[in-house]
């Protein structure tokens, strides 16, 4: 993992409030020391959690100035009890800091429907106001794991005219995100000015690019959340859309969503592999997405793959049953650069291609030969130890 | 398990072939005396096995009198020798069953993308032929197995004005069939005589009420079978839709094949339990369908089920996903009798909705309170033993 920098203007801090249990930092407060642009990507499921449901409603200012996060509790399904404590935990965070309340994030990871331990909460607010600068981005994408093996953070630093800008990100996995909907949660700092409309455009289009490949669309946590904050403290002259540095800011805003995306994908509880499933030759983007998808979340290849088995069936299988346009007799696959079938028959390879699959990343591409469409999606193998995690989450 | 009883003129043979490995019946041949009526229902998925494409191809004439059906191998990509290996298998049993070829049907389960071994297949077929009469239903399920922990066979009695008729099945599991693709695979058959269309019309509606409840639509095997054949020999007139009969055949044929779906969702691979997902007070059926299927094939809630946890977020996540119409503030959720959500928050009865969890066969029942529909669904947990089979299947 690359060195990661703190953006100019932004203070970090991290506090120990036993939300689950005791012993570890489990709050994380980001602070930027002048109002900043905001922009965000929330879950697509109906049911959303209350700090969500706050987030969503705040955002449309396009400002904001702190992000507090916790781990252990995602503060969902809670009721308006839920709604209470996330916007008292924001106005707790206004009070302390002397900022305005409606420029406080709130968000939330962890089991749902439980309500927020408030009486632990509250009182861990004004420490980690009083601690603001002594932490890390990893002390802080270490405070808001779950399940995630090892913090995600990190940072890209881009030249704006003459000035050098420095793009940052804390992720925190999620369990399995791929199939299912363990949360995802990311923070993005910016101490580049970027104007309120273009920051939007750009965090919408790079989130397509990574987190949404790492998991379905329309099966999403209740929690998942991504909000990026600009406070120009860079002293740039706002960037809007389009433009060169538009250009230079977007690349270094995709460059680190791609990244925490990998981390993300690669982090899959009890994953032992990232998983690359490429389409290519679809007729439509549409259609190579929705058969990687179906590839990515079948349980049987993801089970093949951690067994190091090129079992091409369960992928046949698993884009025939996707709803795409494929026709067996066309379709080739390959494990690596080993290519395993050739127009819907087995190229006797199979051993060979298993070899491919014995790395840490691995790359499965099939060729529909029906179009010029493609689609990627990064993924990660099921392991036993995936349900072990799962089984005993709330134990 | 009922005993079950093999209904009048037919008779079953099984036999060894070293499909897969030596040592084990693995092919099967079900014989009517005479010409029987036919009906079958056959995968969704778009690449379909070569023995699939030749029934569907055959049973278009309504016409039946044998199937012969195989595990260790599904022939299914396996191209254009694919398709001629099925027909010369058909061929074989035909020429030395003295009967028509388009009358044989042929049915294989296992591993896809390997040619068939039809070198040991064909010396086998003329000692199931002269060994017809000598299996059980028992022995005939125990043939087509593939990971299933037991042989799945019922037979249902039925009085058909004053003769006592008989409707016998055999099935294999799947895997797990629920989320996946894994095979399941069933042969019908009866003595009492059914007009084909009524046949073809029974067979649909029993199979939408019971195996397309545990698996999802679009989302099956390549080899996915049913056949049914009704051979007449109980002698009475044949049975048209509609009319008393026909409804006690019916209701035959429906006891049989949701037995038959009890015993595949609860031997799904690995599985500890037999879950049933109920959704009620859905605007729709099909709401209810959906929002039935999203829990059931959520892995975060058949781990959850594994680890006997009433984590009932999950069960919330799922609905919320899935896309149809849900009122957070309306859901209550149900862990056997014990109401563990209350308008969607917790009642605080967790731990007791837990011990509903310890036994082999659960419920849950999520009510949403918007209307008057409902769907069940089967299903089974995920447990470590799951993924262990499945990345160890081909090795």
């Amino acid at each position: 993992m690359s060195e990661s920098v703190l953006p100019k203007g932004f203070l970090l801090s991290t506090a120990s409030a036993a939300i689950k249990k005791p012993g570890r930092a489990d709050i994380a407060l980001i602070y930027s020391e002048r109002d900043a642009n905001a922009a965000g990507v929330f879950t697509k499921n109906r049911i959303k959690g209350a700090p969500v449901k706050l987030c969503m409603e705040r955002i449309r200012s396009g400002r904001g100035r702190a992000i507090i996060a916790n781990s252990g509790n995602s503060n969902a399904c809670t009721g308006p009890k839920g709604v209470k404590d996330a916007g008292e935990t924001a106005r707790a965070v206004a009070g302390c800091l002397g900022i305005e309340e409606r420029l406080v994030y709130v968000s939330s990871t962890g089991v749902i429907g439980s309500p927020l331990p408030m009486k632990r909460i509250l009182p861990a607010i004004p420490r980690l106001c009083s601690g603001l600068g002594k932490a890390s981005l990893k002390d802080a994408a270490s405070a808001i794991m779950t399940t995630d093996t090892f913090p995600k953070h990190s940072s890209k630093t881009v030249q704006i005219g003459r000035l050098g800008g420095t793009v940052s990100g804390i992720s925190k996995g999620a369990g399995m995100i791929c199939p299912d909907m363990a949360t995802m949660l990311s923070f993005i700092i910016t101490d580049i000015a970027v104007e309120k409309t273009a920051l939007g455009k750009a965090l919408r289009e790079s989130v397509q690019k990574s987190f949404n490949r790492i998991t379905v669309d329309g099966d999403m946590s209740t929690s998942d959340t991504v909000i990026i904050l600009s406070n120009g403290a860079l002293g740039n002259p706002e960037i809007k859309a389009g433009g060169r540095r538009y250009e230079a800011f977007r690349k270094a805003l995709d460059a680190l969503t791609f990244e925490m995306a990998r981390m993300v994908a690669g982090d899959g509880e009890g994953a032992t592999k990232l998983i690359t499933v490429a389409v290519k030759g679809a007729k439509t983007r549409a259609e190579a997405k929705k058969g990687a998808f179906s590839v990515a979340n079948s349980n049987l290849f993801k089970t093949a793959m951690y067994g190091m088995d090129a079992n091409w069936g369960r992928i046949m299988a698993a884009l025939g049953s996707s709803g795409i346009n494929i026709r067996e007799e066309r379709t080739d696959i390959y494990f690596g650069r080993v290519k395993a079938v050739r127009n819907g028959v087995s190229t006797g390879r199979d051993t060979e291609a298993g070899k491919t699959l014995r790395g840490k990343e691995i790359k499965v591409t099939i060729d529909l030969k029906a179009g010029d469409s493609s689609y990627e999606v990064l993924t990660c193998d099921i392991s036993p130890q995936y349900v072990s995690i799962n089984a005993e989450y709330r134990t």
